[in-house]
């Protein structure tokens, strides 16, 4: 019996587990810091109070829980070991006959690490949730403040960086500041909230052809959105941003900016890329360890390619399934095939009912692309209960122009501990 | 125009506001120390994993929004001035021409107040985010470990108090450990849960007739709840429950005892009970304050019954919506009425498809008062758009034996602090 071991439960993960479940002569364990897989392309809405956490997550053990061969474990990793074929968690050591390494990425923030603090990114549902109380707390705060310039200050946000995130956060902002709100508040004015998406270089989604781009651009600035293209953002601190000599004062500053893969891959000792990936084989193994493989976000793949392929979730979905194919030919003794990608395309939404695609040749922008954009999204959900309840929700909030999840939730729960208070 | 202050979003604050807004010649103002307004008889369904919080809660803004004579703020009271007319937050002071104080109240640890990092209450969402954190987690812990004696202590739950909420939460963790859990785990058997439900008095529910407790005792044993009686709890830490000389070692202690009201009642200057609730004149105003009125949990009202209402979600409803009356008849010189309670019975609900109901000689149990219990709740939940979510919910669990929200979320969202680890 051949002992496969997983870490990470995100789209890899999941997905290689799948495929090894149920199958004879492997038993899998996967291994998660969390209890959930989550459906990250959709988190941008749980930060933006359209969607709540449980809608675009699921326990990681109940979606395997009919594989019998698989055990699921709510643990870290803190080391590998290549050479003796174990990995140490904080509480116990596990012998591996096979390795997957998918433990995606974390924000970076360049050497600024203490920007975190004003700056939130987007990876994780606490990190959503911290970002959804930040932007209602900001309107409640300007609702009470009498001074106009703090109000403003309020009424502000800035959005670092001008990839899909960033566009899809600042477009919600923009949807919600205009429509949501409209009617709720007596002494603001949300359709005067000032969005503001700051890109270092010369345009944003420089994944797009330009033309998409562009398209983009105009539909976040009917929304209210401002692009800054070519601001390099020098630094972020408790009430704004600086870009060299200007400065934007506001309560709220939301990172999009930069990824970086797990800090893991630092201490495995085989060849890295600038951005820390490993650089892996066209099999998806690590060089000179056959038996151990890297996939998603962690992992630089650029066989045959002129850029290697980027962080998204088809890229991990795929080579997941494909690198435990692999493992299964070898069990056989059969040799590894090299990873091939099927290009499924690109996709950005921009505020309810505008989105842009592109698909080898084909590129679309506006509703056509959106339903494209829903479809997909809907498709790829785990779950039937979780596809209903989006549907649902989406489909209330279209026609109503409301959104679900308006709610402020402290990080402090007890009442005889001092509760966490607005700033 | 006279200036209405309501403080508390509650069922009391909401309907008072809800029966002043667009009436000619008042203006309203009401504060909360949160964003929303908590339907609290579901909470402990968002605690046990079955509801999402946004399914139960909904912006107060948003809920008054279409009447123009309310502003909302969330701020919070630190002192109240009866003879001066006004109120102070932290950051102004309200005058007032009617004051309603619906603060609502807060778990009581009868002066052990260091129990509540063990053994938190159910009154908030944060709370209840909370309790879902450690059930669950007490679940994947107890998957890790391999000292059987630990396992226990992880796999055993005591909920301390046995009114109607520690009877739910009791009879949730014996439906999800029974039946939601059962095939997700490969190293324990979580239908070995162990679930105590300690009550200091000689029955739980003693609200409610003997004979229905007693029917309620046995639906709580059938979920594999244990019913400890006459046991008032000595003693919590970290590890486990004191009773006296007995002693339950577990992870996991859960706080459903007691009450008290708002701070603020002591420093109101004016006649409390035991408790620490204001005693209301018949048409609920303070005595010597008729401008002044309280009502919900924060108020005891006895006038021509034989014990003073019970803190549930009818009393408060009502009670807002004939204060408002009150003020509107004051406002217009007519004298306020004396408050009449129309009594809507009781109930309490065990695991998934049994409860238990009285409205005055009627009673019910099983299925029926299930099916009552479901009507009701659905009926009273604020909003279509719940209404529409709560039901699918439930239709799928109850269909799926499944729970929807099955999500660990951490405290700590932030990647550079060291994240809030499991115990």
């Amino acid at each position: 019996m051949k002992h496969v071991v997983i870490v990470g439960g995100g789209f890899a993960g999941l997905h290689a587990a799948k495929k090894l479940g149920n199958k004879k002569g492997v038993r899998v364990t996967l291994l998660d810091r969390t209890n959930h897989h989550l459906f990250q392309p959709l988190l941008y809405q749980v930060a933006m109070a359209a969607l709540s956490p449980a809608d675009i997550a699921g326990p990681i053990r109940h979606i395997l829980a009919g594989y019998r061969n698989i055990t699921v474990l709510q643990d870290e990793v803190f080391e590998v070991h290549l050479a003796a074929q174990h990995i140490i968690t904080p509480r116990s050591r596990l012998d591996y006959d096979y390795l997957i390494l998918c433990c995606g990425s974390q924000h970076a923030y360049f050497g600024h690490e203490e920007w975190e603090e004003f700056a939130p990114g987007l990876k994780t549902i606490e990190q959503a949730t911290e970002i959804r109380r930040r932007v209602l707390t900001a309107y409640e705060a300007a609702e009470r403040e009498e001074d106009p310039q703090k109000q403003r200050s309020h009424l502000t946000f800035a959005i670092v960086g001008g990839g899909p995130t960033g566009v899809e956060l600042a477009g919600a902002i923009g949807e919600m500041s205009r429509f949501t709100l409209d009617r709720d508040f007596r002494n603001i004015d949300p359709k005067l909230t000032r969005i503001i998406l700051i890109e270092a270089g010369p345009r944003i989604l420089p994944s797009f052809p330009a033309k998409l781009a562009g398209k983009a651009t105009r539909d976040l600035e009917k929304l209210g959105v401002q692009v800054w293209a070519n601001s390099p953002v020098t630094k972020i601190d408790g009430t704004g941003v600086q870009i060299d000599k200007e400065r934007i004062e506001c309560a709220t500053v939301l990172w999009a900016a930069g990824v970086r893969p797990s800090a893991l891959n630092a201490a495995l000792g085989v060849a890295l890329d600038r951005q820390g990936r490993v650089i892996v084989e066209p099999d998806l193994s690590v060089a000179g360890h056959p038996e151990v493989f890297v996939a998603g976000d962690q992992a630089h793949f650029d066989h045959g390619l002129a850029h290697p392929l980027p962080g998204i979730a088809p890229v991990a979905l795929q080579q997941g399934h494909w690198i435990a194919q692999n493992i299964l030919r070898s069990i056989r003794g059969a040799a590894p095939r090299p990873f091939q990608y099927l290009d499924k395309g690109q996709l950005a939404t921009i505020g309810r009912s505008r989105a842009i695609l592109q698909l080898g040749n084909l590129q679309l922008s506006g509703f056509l692309a959106w339903v494209a954009w829903l479809i997909i999204h809907i498709y790829y959900l785990i779950g039937f209960k979780n596809r209903l309840f989006v549907t649902l929700n989406w489909a209330w909030s279209f026609f109503s122009f409301r959104r679900g999840a308006r709610l402020i939730i402290n990080k402090e729960w007890r009442f005889y501990k001092s509760p966490q208070r607005d700033p």
